[in-house]
């Protein structure tokens, strides 16, 4: 459809091609879209998007981002600075939708981690794109007043590369004489073993009790 | 997942949430994206947009968005100002796209009007919203040179609405002595008898020839 | 999962696979319901596939299956028997599912013909598995009473075989002045410009009306 | 479609109906499918079908259907006749498919027990239709040679029944001084946070090691 649209158009067409998830269609239904919102609507978009930029900091122990209106002197988000959580316990998630995730479940009450990805191989240069260093220094020093982790959750995700970044964690912590664990594999809620994969089924017969 | 995020983020996630076919989840997504694109980007992206707001006009023929920097006088389209175009043919759509997936074909060579949506019910109020007194304007008194409708082609969906607001424009259309057409309906390319359903195969028998 | 099943739940494994679109697991389903199905269903199902397998004649001028009980001595099946149908009408399709489908519409009134199936290419040992020489003679000389085609709609499915046939069909036919027409090319009811490949809509565009 | 089909071929349909996953649709595929396949093919299908229900026996430890050529005098299956296997295990499982699945991984090596289906409430009346009375009875009296069981794992799908007939097997079988375990409950591989519902992370989170 490319050639078809007017420059200006095809210009925006390809900056929401890049945003995840989104093809041409979707992208050019995104420009007529804003063609006809009000010139009030679109100011608002760009002063949210501006302003988002402006006021999110990022956590100086966990990477989440967090309104920097609500920073003290710290630099906390509202997890690390809040003396209710259990400052016993770490998380170490890949991103910041996988924090949001484990939060909505109301069963986490520990600190998080954002190791800001995971890799494909263990190459070094692979590994130094993950906040690997950041984990280990925040773990014998943690900033927070009070912490002191007894259990670290390797919370990536059981893809491969989730799978590979885990083992690769497991090992980098064992200098630490702290408990490890990972999150549970198996068959999840609403699952039956007759559609489950073998490599599911497995775990779920391995990590029983 | 409301709750959680911060609120310059919530906001973000509120506008994208508007965007047609996106929802708080994938909303999300975007403002993380946003969030770790470098700087430039995040510019690039907001100068598309209030630059594709400014530069395009809406073609005073066919309410065609165009490059504004491509408009003279007259402030035609480049289908409108294009003196190879079949100024005898009319072509009535919908929307921008329909128009664009018209034109991908190769197929037509005339002048389009996009009418600027359907009505789901023959309601006076509801019918003023659609340019049904601009189309009959046009067809009137066409004001691009030597053009002389000698078929419209309603070009509507099939769908309910697009259905009916094709048997009103039909009706509307009667007092002009033209030829009025509309799209073929039956079997897709690549369809079947035994999976279409009983009104398209209905369709399929009654414009068969 | 197959060396896993008792051999002979693996043999009727296999006979369920051949079935159209059931694969291995789904066959397995189908044992275990048999399994678990009392002896007198079992047997009931047994029976009517026998029963139907003896009951069912094929009809000696469109080749449609019928109930042998319903037959006279003309072999004809209630179509093509049934004095009210419009006998100057033939409607060629390729399967008996096709026929179902446009009796369904209750739009179609007139006799058919099943080809048999379509040809991927225009081969003559393709073109020989359809019935077209049967086609040829029973236009040429109606066994059913009364019976003189004035139009032959060919309603192969518009798949690339379908419309392949058809073209053959189409020159085929040439030979006789009889109207031929086909079914209606188009956008499906309910259908979106927007979504359409490119060839339907060339199709609904040609075909408009 | 029904009053369409000449009535045997409509009382085929029906009969396949019955199958699961089955539809009418897909039924009179079948139909058609036998109406054409050679005589032999039909004749290898009822054979199948008669056989299999002659030659198939239940086996009278776990009820795993196995050849009736290959039982001893003790009417033991596969499974449970072969002395490789650890008999200090058993796994209660649901229905078939669910021991041949577990069995395609490769990974349990102890017995079986099919436990006839669910329940969807704790009714006396639903309980008694599945067979918690014989598997009592082979846990306390294994019938097997030096059968004597130190694992039970508890099989049944993490669905809503499958959950409540787990917490009622647990509870009736804490009479016994033997470890009950029931498969791990979390992601699946290859499953992420980011589209796992919240009780399903909640489990993976409960389930960490």
């Amino acid at each position: 459809m490319n050639n078809l649209f007017p420059s200006s158009i095809q210009k925006l067409i390809s900056q929401f091609s890049k945003f995840p998830t989104i093809g041409p269609r979707t992208a050019a239904r995104f420009v007529f879209f804003l063609l006809y919102s009000p010139k009030e609507e679109v100011k608002d978009l760009i002063e949210a998007i501006l302003n988002f930029r402006k006021s999110i900091k990022i956590c100086s122990f966990c990477f989440n981002p967090f309104e920097s209106s609500n920073a003290g002197e710290t630099g906390f988000c509202k997890y690390c600075s809040n003396p209710a959580r259990d400052r016993s316990m770490l998380c170490v998630v890949e991103k910041e939708t996988d924090l949001y995730s484990l939060e909505q479940t109301g069963k986490y009450k520990g600190l998080y981690f954002i190791l800001g990805g995971t890799v494909a191989s263990l190459k070094q240069e692979d590994i130094q794109k993950l906040r690997i260093k950041e984990l280990l220094e925040r773990i014998k020093n943690p900033t927070i007043p009070g912490a002191s982790f007894k259990e670290i959750i390797i919370a990536t995700n059981p893809t491969t590369e989730g799978i590979a970044t885990s083992l690769y964690l497991k090992r980098a912590l064992k200098e630490f004489d702290i408990k490890i664990t990972k999150l549970g594999l198996g068959l999840p809620i609403g699952g039956e073993l007759e559609y489950a994969d073998q490599e599911t089924l497995s775990s779920a017969l391995e990590e029983r009790k």
